[in-house]
Formats: C-alpha cells, structure tokens, sequence
C-alpha cells in the first residue's frame, strides 16, 4: 500500500544519492604566504589557491577532493581543518624533509597592483598531481593557478572526463609556458581569470572582444574577474555582468579570486547543474565568498564565517543589483 | 449618471496635467568639440554637456528647457534640431559678434585617460544664467558641469525650489573653487560625478568612504560614474549598482557622462518619481543612453536612434544583469 511517508523516503534516498555524487576535486597550490598591505604585515600565514578554493567550496560542497603537495613544514591542524570542511585530503602529498611553496608579497595603495617579494617554489618545482584511485569519476575539476603542463597532467590521468572542468591561470605562464597553456585550455570548459590577464592573452583591451578571441582558444565559457568591478560570464552570445560589493576597505586581497573560483565550483558541484541560468547563481556566491575573504588576512575570515553567513551576503548582493524596469516603455 | 467613458475622460484629463508638469530645466554648456581618438580625429563639431544633456532626455520627456550661451557662430540647425526634440530654447542666449566655448582634446589608447589640448571659453567666459520668466516652476533641474557660481546662481534665481536638482562638476573646480563648489553641492538633492572626482572631492580612496564623505557636504543622493565599469547609486543605507554594457569597441567617450545625466533626468522629469527604485531605473535608462553615445564621434548616433532603439537596449540591460538565486539557501 502507498504511505505518504514512502514517498518522503524516496525523495530522502535519491537527495542522498545524488549528493554523493555531487563531488568537487581541486588541484591547487597548498602554501604559505607572507603579505604587506597598507594596513599591515603578517608573518608567514597559510595561503595557496588550493586551499582558498577548497575552504571556499565547502560552504556549498562538503564532498570534495584536493591534490596538491606541502613539505613537513606545513601544520597538521591546518590538514584536520580541510578534513572538518568535508576535504578529502588522500591526495594531499606530505613530502618528508622538504619545505612547503611559500609567497611573499606587497601590496600598493590602491590594492590594484601588487609587487612579488619572495617566490620559493621547494616541493612545488616538480609537483607530480598524482590522483588516487578512490577519486576517479568526481565529476566536477578545479585547475588552480599552477603550470599548465600539471593541469593537463592531471586531465589525461582522469579516467571519466568531468562533467565541467574549470581552470584559472596567470600571465606567468603566458609569458614562459604559452604552447603548454594553449594545450590546457583546449581540454577545459571554462577559464577562470582576471580582466588584466584576459587582455595579455588575447591581445585585445575590448574585453568583449578578449571574450571572443579567449573562447576561440578552447573554452566554452569564460568568467573574467574585474576585482572591485565585479565579474562577467560569457557563453555563446550571452553575458552576464555580477557586481562586486562596493566595500569600506578591502584589507587583503590575497586568495580573493580562488576564494570566488571555490564558491563557484562548489555552488555547481553541489547544485550539480551547469546551465548558465546556475552558473549566475553560482558567481554571485562566489562573489559574496570572495567579499568576505578580502576583510582580512590570508584565510582568517573564512575560517570564522557561517553558511548563514554568506547567505546573508547573498541576499546584499541581490539588493544591490535589483531592478525593475516595469512599464517604462509606457512613458 | 456614471459611465464608464467618465473614467477613461478623468484619467485622460489627468495624464495630459501631470505631462504639462513633467518638465526638464537643463543648464549647461552648447559647444564646439574637436576629438581624437585612436579610431580617429574631428575637425569642430557640436558638443557640451547641456547639448548631450538635452538630446539624451528627450527620449524619455520631450517637454524640456535649456539655459545655456553660445555665439552667433553656432549653426541655427542644431538648435532647430533641439527645438524638434521638445527643447524651449527661449533661454538659450545668443551672443551676436561673439564665438562659441571651444574645447579639444585627445583620447589615449585605453579611452580612460584624456587630455585637453585647447579650451577657449569665449562665450562661457562671462556667462550670466538668465532664466526666462516662463521657466519659472519647472520641478526638475540638471545642472550641467560649469562653474559652481554660475550653477548656485541659477538654483538662486528660481522662484520655486524643483522638486530634484542634480548637478555634475569637475576636478577642475574641486581645484581651484572649492569653496563655491562646497556651497552649490549644499544646495542640491543629487551630485553626479565620476570615480576619480569622487576621491578628489572626498580624499578617500574606497567608494564607499567616499559616498559617506561626500553625502555629509549636501547631496543626499550621489551617483558615482565608474565608465566601462557601471554606476553606483548612494542615498541613506542604500546602495545600487548598475553594470555599464560590455562593448566591442569605446569610439568616442565625449559626452557619455552627460548624456548618462540627461537620460537619468528625462527619466526622472518623464516619469514625475523620485523614489530610490525609480532612480534605479532612471539610471539603466542613462546608462542605456551612454552606451548608444560612446559608439560614434559627439552627438552623432544620439541623433540616429530611436527611442525603440533605447527600449531594445534598456532589454539588454535586464538581461545582462538579472539572476534568480531561487532555492540557493536548500543546497
């Protein structure tokens, strides 16, 4: 005989079901970083692209993989904290007696444009991405900012193609590793970088037209960070332009935009749709993520913040971009 | 006895009322410009603020009014061209024996930096802001950027104060007529100015501080103009942002800012509303109306379109804009 409450248990089965294959795996870098800003100075700090995304992510995602690599200088309760997060940290390489990436730089006055200080590359010169068996068939990839011959790597080794694979890069490696890059954007869905970067690559200042030129390269969607002025999505002949939250100070910007590539990718992996209706949704979230990692240094903010938090965030974000033109045609 | 035909009579009466009321003072330079561009170069043709300011407006109200001074060099068309988009020109004076404010400038590669190569004042030098007693109640006033004196004069010489007056301004009074300018910006409802003259006036580099300073000199509303990068809308705790449209190519930025202005206040004076979510709609509306005016050299292509052409862009403005983050909160 039919009870309601069969039916309560079906949809329960298939939520579970289908959240168990909302899966998020990220390759990144695992680091330290030390920042000067004009509002202060840290000492060595946990930063990386892999972790951002990864802390990012799992304010949607609590299912998700990272593949990176750290030396044995790296603190173990930071390893606990991506574990409480819902990261699967199996392939997280701890390499015995090396040291971990470490980054150090310095701000400028406007927060637009920022000097290198220190880069030692120690465990991250030959990161070899291995993926471990258990995480073939995740079906959603993250590249983080790393040599484009790593992202291909790790593309080639994953048995099932994902259902979107994303990547961010920067104009380091369009300066030394340009073939390697075009072979890496070939094989994603989506490129992920900043307005400065969009124009090096296509050698065009129109970003629409750096739109085209960069879609023509490979990927199928392409997001553009315009940092304060937001971020544009482009797909085919549509757009979608997100605001960025007008803030009083922005402290640090550090990890910004890996904290708003992991709130995207984790809004997709745990919505599991990658229409482009969602893919807005998704910015925005990562905006709102990002909004909040900028108020201090380094991960801090992230670590302290709420899911109720961001949602609260969400929802400014909807205010500040809300319009209704009604019966304008009528005056 | 009532029939139905009474209605229809009453709302009709009332319509035709309110539109007589609908009305658009414009105070600001009619001009001569000479451009170039990296896509090309001018000899002298018509510009100024009150000139974009007047045409952009008149696609939303055509019944509106023009304080401004040339010589007797300006060619009669142009102000028969006003005259044929609803403009009284009865307060346009012109100065027999006299030259035309003649301004030439030249755009860099990135179209954000200019600079001004001549600015004759001529006419403008001794510009007295004579408004004609048949101007006289007209409930709204955009002040064009000139001279803070001449602006506060004119608000002055109003028997009834309007029921918004914005004003633009420049760096170059904030330089050398700051006290005049601090007095004009007390007397106006909204102040229209770009990002960089938002931090000059304010010495604060956040846009958010900036509003907060600024909004403390006077104008309870402020519209900061960020060019390719939109438009934020200050009043209170409130915060708008409207994106600007990504374009392939910025032919000619002259008078974008103003016609921003002038379609905002013919939106304003057309729809008779001040309210926060009015201005928000007012201010799709001007932007709409730059983006038409970037794509040819001065007022050319305001005098192409049509107000169907304004509408079908306004559309792209929804569209580049609108998401629905629906049941983001269950994930």
């Amino acid at each position: 005989m039919f009870h309601p409450m069969h039916l309560l248990l079906f949809y329960t089965l298939y939520y579970l079901c289908l959240k168990k294959n909302m899966r998020l795996l990220t390759v990144g870098s695992v680091a330290f970083d030390a920042i000067e800003t004009p509002f202060g100075k840290t000492d060595k700090i946990i930063g990386g692209a892999g972790t951002f995304i990864a802390l990012s992510s799992s304010f949607f995602n609590r299912d998700q993989r990272i593949v990176a690599v750290v030396g044995d200088d790296f603190p173990t309760d930071m390893i606990e904290t991506l574990k409480s997060k819902g990261v699967d940290t199996e392939g997280l390489q701890i390499r015995k007696g090396e040291k971990t990436f470490f980054w150090s730089g310095r701000y400028h006055n406007d927060m637009n444009s920022r000097e290198t200080l220190v880069t030692e590359l120690n465990v991250l010169g030959d990161f070899d991405p291995i993926i471990p068996s258990s995480y073939q068939g995740t079906p959603y990839l993250m590249l983080g900012n790393l040599s484009p011959q790593v992202q291909s790597t790790v593309i080639e080794r994953l048995n099932v193609r994902p259902k979107l694979i994303a990547m961010d890069t920067m104009n380091f490696w369009m300066d030394i590793a340009m073939d390697d890059l075009s072979k890496t954007m070939s094989m994603v869905d989506l490129l992920i970088i900043n307005d400065e970067e969009a124009r090096q690559l296509s050698k065009e200042y129109s970003l629409v037209k750096a739109a085209k030129a960069i879609r023509a390269m490979g990927p199928k969607y392409l997001i553009i960070k315009k940092g304060e002025h937001g971020a544009l999505l482009f797909h085919g002949e549509k757009v979608f332009f997100a605001p960025a939250l007008p803030l009083e100070d922005v402290f640090d910007p550090t990890g910004a935009g890996d904290t708003f590539a992991g709130g995207f990718m984790g809004y997709i992996a745990a919505t599991d749709d990658t229409s482009f209706e969602n893919m807005k949704r998704a910015i925005i979230a990562g905006s709102a993520l990002a909004s909040f990692c900028v108020e201090k240094f380094g991960t801090e903010r992230l670590l302290e913040i709420t899911r109720e938090d961001v949602d609260a965030r969400i929802e400014q974000f909807v205010a500040l971009t809300d319009f209704n033109m009604g019966h304008h045609s009528s005056i």
